[in-house]
């Protein structure tokens, strides 16, 4: 028999003591939901060691849509996974729940198992661009003439704010992107790819949440990056509660439409098939928030891990490297589902009221009507100091 | 801007309506338990028109184990997809989760894009007997000594109640489930191929749901068959509720192990590559009760349509047939997150405690405690009459 | 007891009223090397009725690289399933045997079945910008300003003979190569995306090819184009005969790279399943030529049907559609292994001697010497009008 | 510039010094079929240490079939990627190029990248039966009542020749197929698995070949061993040349049917994603003997490595390993290409004619009407002294 104890207590410490986010605003866990495990200590997916997140924001006008004049609420994301000062490939894999969109580059990560370069996001019409500037970019970081490569770009659809048809992401500003990445506390919310999008008809865009396992449990750490841009408003669960529900005000959809790109990144010893496990884990982490993942969504994800950097980079013939036995890495399974679960959770919390094209308003979620009925369901973290496991 | 509130009537009505099990006993509903969605006049897999379930049930002896004599506690379950009478092949489609498990007959499934006969369900060790019994069974209806085939087996592994190493199911076993197929209400809990199986560290075993869309939403049916042999207690959410880690006592395993195998039908006429999409849905409904796939898990699924019957058949090179355009299915989508979420908690419901070999001892969910649970959370159907979406 | 004989007659007459390429350039058949089977009238992938292919082709500049100068050596190829002024879906689906390359779009291909738009294919850097360029084409061509498209854009490396980190493919070279789209035959070698390409280090590029069914078999065509950029010369068969053992001069690589993209088109009604089969058959097609897919190789297909026109636009929720049966499918399954082979001769039978960057040289393949090759091997087809089944 | 010249003698030497078959009965390289490469010293899947091969036979009766009574062609192969002595797991991973027929226990090969036990071949309606047996046998091997397995177990058809509805192969005869499993020089043609098996319309059954890397390409080791019973006589091409036409008497079949099942073994040390690679290229083999992968024809293949054993069997949480970079893995497809061709023509040269079931009889390939064909095309080894690449 075992007792869980421990672990509530554990959580309900370390609710107290999660930092605010970079400008003071609260994140999801500072409203009192509770989330299960340990976060590291930025609850990003910069906890992963080495891992290196940039925005570009682009903001401009408002009123009527002009096509190519705007207005334009978009931007491009860049995660780095060893950072801009170390471009050596990194074990990777990938899954579609439905693939309703776009990843590039995914041919080449599921046959060679290794992901060369950064993991961009931007909006669906700028994965092209986005995709050659990488390219630039690289060529000109490696100095060869004869270099090429298959970046990995994925988008979210943001047309119902943003001028998407104008074409605005430029190639410089997936290389402000990149060069703009750094390690710490992530920007979220309507920031860089996630500028314009919509999550269960609240304000929705980047979120991030991680986990660090027990010594016991290896210790190791998982980080997830989400695009959120998807769901129906009835069906936005918070910790079990179905909050989506009782906020059915300020709706924008009368269908599901948008997507999540997912972007999960670990420091456990991993090889490209067990990362594949991890990535088949990330719908059961956005379960928890009510999706069905409708015929729209372009559900996509990525789970690269930070280990094993001398063998794939490949100097010789045969490399030496670790590997997690299966049987032991149930761990990283919770903590995929949990830190899903949050990072969705951290866009929505982030995210602010944001009016685009055509004066389309997108409402924030607001954050007291949240408490409140955490608080109706006894499931406000303050109150019971029993999070869920 | 719409309303939900209609639906929430139909809902509360329909749990009032909604009749008790075969025997009387309570179903999942029947505690108060809320769940979204409205099921089919049994809430089971046989309100797939055609669809036919029969099992065999072992049980016998007690005490201490000897491999080849007992005890017993193992079955098999046939999901026959036109009934005994109708063996014409359906289109059909898999995924696996987390294939720590079998489900033979999957190459063609994939290939063919077609399920030819029934989908049986028993323990690990037993899925090649029951195999090759099934091909003696349709030689033998078919009449032709050069008939061939390629059965669906599955299986969870019941080797903590069952005497699973002794081989207790015989060829008769699984020609005594098909010959027992029938339509109308499906006898769930400690039967059949779930008789000796374990879910969340309660007994676990067969659950059936099934969800029909609305007259505009095409009024299709989704049925869900599950034989539940997976889960930590801790894990255990019910309708958002985190009943395992209320009810920590009676617990049975130290690290996860188990397994689940689920049946999905629908009468929606759904290409091969349609059916995957919700087989591939079905972990959002796993999630809903607590699941993160644990290594131990084989997480393997199958689902069919039982339309466009005239086209599988195929007498003539080209066939005519229907299809849903994908645009037109989040309906089902929606139908199969819950009435797997659903079919779940019916197995937990409904299957009894049980004593196996060596004396293990699986206790029952306890419903006074569950419904107890739920009215603490404000979670309870008649008090709420707002169940989650 | 079945006789073969009555197929050799058809077939060496077939050879004697093959056409000449477009300027009177011979293709493979004129050189009278036997293939099985009975090609289109074009011998060409716009055999399959409503299916164009247009090129754009880029050639300037000589002397030594100066990258964003040139020497250019490179361009695009657009293949529109229905043609340009029919932009209604079509059943696709796609397989990579060897994953080092790209293929925009297919995430949704898998998912829907469908293929929307053109197949592109280009050089590895401007997949982006064609990608971006063909939705901006598609908006265009619908009036909305709210579409949305996942375009198909595949590609190889020219690197070797084009300044291919100068970018020079620009949006206007997609448009140029959609507009020149037209039915027919099909310009092969040095065009297109096929422009700067090398194959078993002899020039390769463009080459298509086709196969009608016989009126029992269906009547259906298969028609095949190819991008061919990949293959030692050391491998290099040609029905059989081991010809880059033979002419072992005016080689190029020390190790292999390079890629090929086949794109196949078909008139038959297959499901998107039913497609992956005929993706699937390519590379034993592939391998009559004598390829081992080497790890440089991005081998990727994409196959489309242009049947069940009303099906794929979905005006209803039901569509009715019609479906070749599974086991009416071998003679699709050889005419797409044939279809691909004779393609990638004929790629290598038109392209031309190519001088590029730094007066790089790649050599056409000598017609003549293969000729004599074929005689000494007894398998010239004018000798032998007995060609291989 | 290179050149291949001293290739060409290393392999004409290498077919001088070839040894006859286990009872002196010619291979194809003694008839003097041209095969590019070098392979190892018994030309068998054995030449990759450890691996054992084991076969039990069952020939009984003749004349009209009684169902149950005969007459029996049929068996059971058993391939040991350590040998008997040693079942530890080993990395591997499959792929079906069509998937007509059965491979259990591929689920969880593809999740867990892990070969857990034999591999095992028999006819269609035995693998449930041969599934069991090995079962039971690990379970004694082990000791454990608490064991379980999901053996992989996979099959052909052979009821052109067996009474396959009889049922014939029990459990002993799995068992006695383990217990018979040695290294070197492996049985072909009518033995195991391949008894009552049919290939390109000439008796087919089992064949094994091997090839070796030279020392800078590491000096693995690739072994093949098929169960060949595909392919239409048409079809067949040895070495290239059209030896099906040629010979056109003896047909059994109105259309395709039979499978062909290939088990390749290496000691390269490849990660399960590398693994899968080398399955990916099997078809490359098949294709240079003719096939198209017919409809009926279930072409399953599976792939291990005997490296890395310390990884696999996981005695801590964190393993190492080693793993040979994908740029260097060109040798070993060329290897799985070479070997699998050689294998499918090994098993046609080593079987014998036989009659089964109703008096069918096969024809075993004439060997020196093969001969004769060869020397017609210029392609007999000892004339040319240059095989193809």
């Amino acid at each position: 028999m075992k007792t869980v104890l421990p672990r509530f207590i554990a959580v309900s410490l370390l609710i107290v003591l999660t930092p605010l986010s970079l400008e003071g605003k609260p994140r999801a866990r500072d409203l009192g939901i509770p989330f299960a495990g340990t976060p590291g200590s930025h609850n990003a997916i910069t906890d992963v060691q080495g891992v290196e997140v940039g925005h570009a924001t682009l903001i401009a006008g408002q009123g009527k849509l002009k096509v190519g004049e705007g207005p334009v609420r978009t931007g491009v994301t860049a995660v780095l996974p060893r950072g801009r000062s170390d471009l050596r490939p990194a074990f990777g894999a990938w899954f579609s729940l439905n693939g309703n969109g776009e990843m590039t580059g995914t041919t080449w990560l599921e046959e060679s198992g290794v992901l060369e370069g950064p993991v961009m996001v931007s909006n669906t019409h700028s994965v092209g661009i986005v995709r050659d500037a990488v390219i630039e970019w690289l060529v000109k970081k490696s100095g060869s003439q004869q270099s090429w490569a298959l970046p990995i770009v994925a988008e979210t659809f943001d047309g119902w704010l943003n001028d998407i048809n104008g074409f605005h992401v430029k190639a410089a500003h997936a290389w402000q992107a990149l060069e703009a990445a750094t390690s710490g506390p992530v920007p979220e919310g309507n920031v860089g790819g996630g500028t314009g999008m919509i999550c269960y008809e609240f304000k929705g865009g980047i979120g991030t949440s991680s986990r660090r396992l027990s010594e016991k449990g290896g210790g190791y750490v998982v980080g997830v990056l989400v695009q959120a841009n998807f769901g129906l408003r009835s069906q936005l669960q918070i910790a079990g509660v179905p909050v989506g529900v009782e906020i059915n005000d300020g709706l924008v959809w009368s269908k599901e439409t948008g997507s999540i790109i997912v972007v999960l990144a670990t420091d456990a010893p991993l090889l490209p098939h067990q990362l594949k496990r991890l990535a088949r884990r990330i719908p059961l982490g956005m379960a928890r928030t009510g999706s069905i993942s409708g015929n729209g969504s372009g559900d996509i994800f990525i789970a690269f891990s930070t280990a094993n950097v001398e063998a794939t980079e490949a100097k010789e013939a045969v490399a030496s490297l670790r590997m997690l036995r299966n049987s032991d890495m149930n761990g990283l399974f919770e903590a995929t589902v949990q830190a899903t679960e949050e990072a969705i959770i951290n866009a929505l919390v982030a995210a602010e009221t944001m009016t685009g094209i055509n004066d389309h308003e997108v409402l924030a979620l607001p954050h007291d009507r949240v408490k409140a009925i955490l608080e109706k369901y006894q499931r406000r973290a303050q109150d019971r100091r029993a999070p869920p496991p």
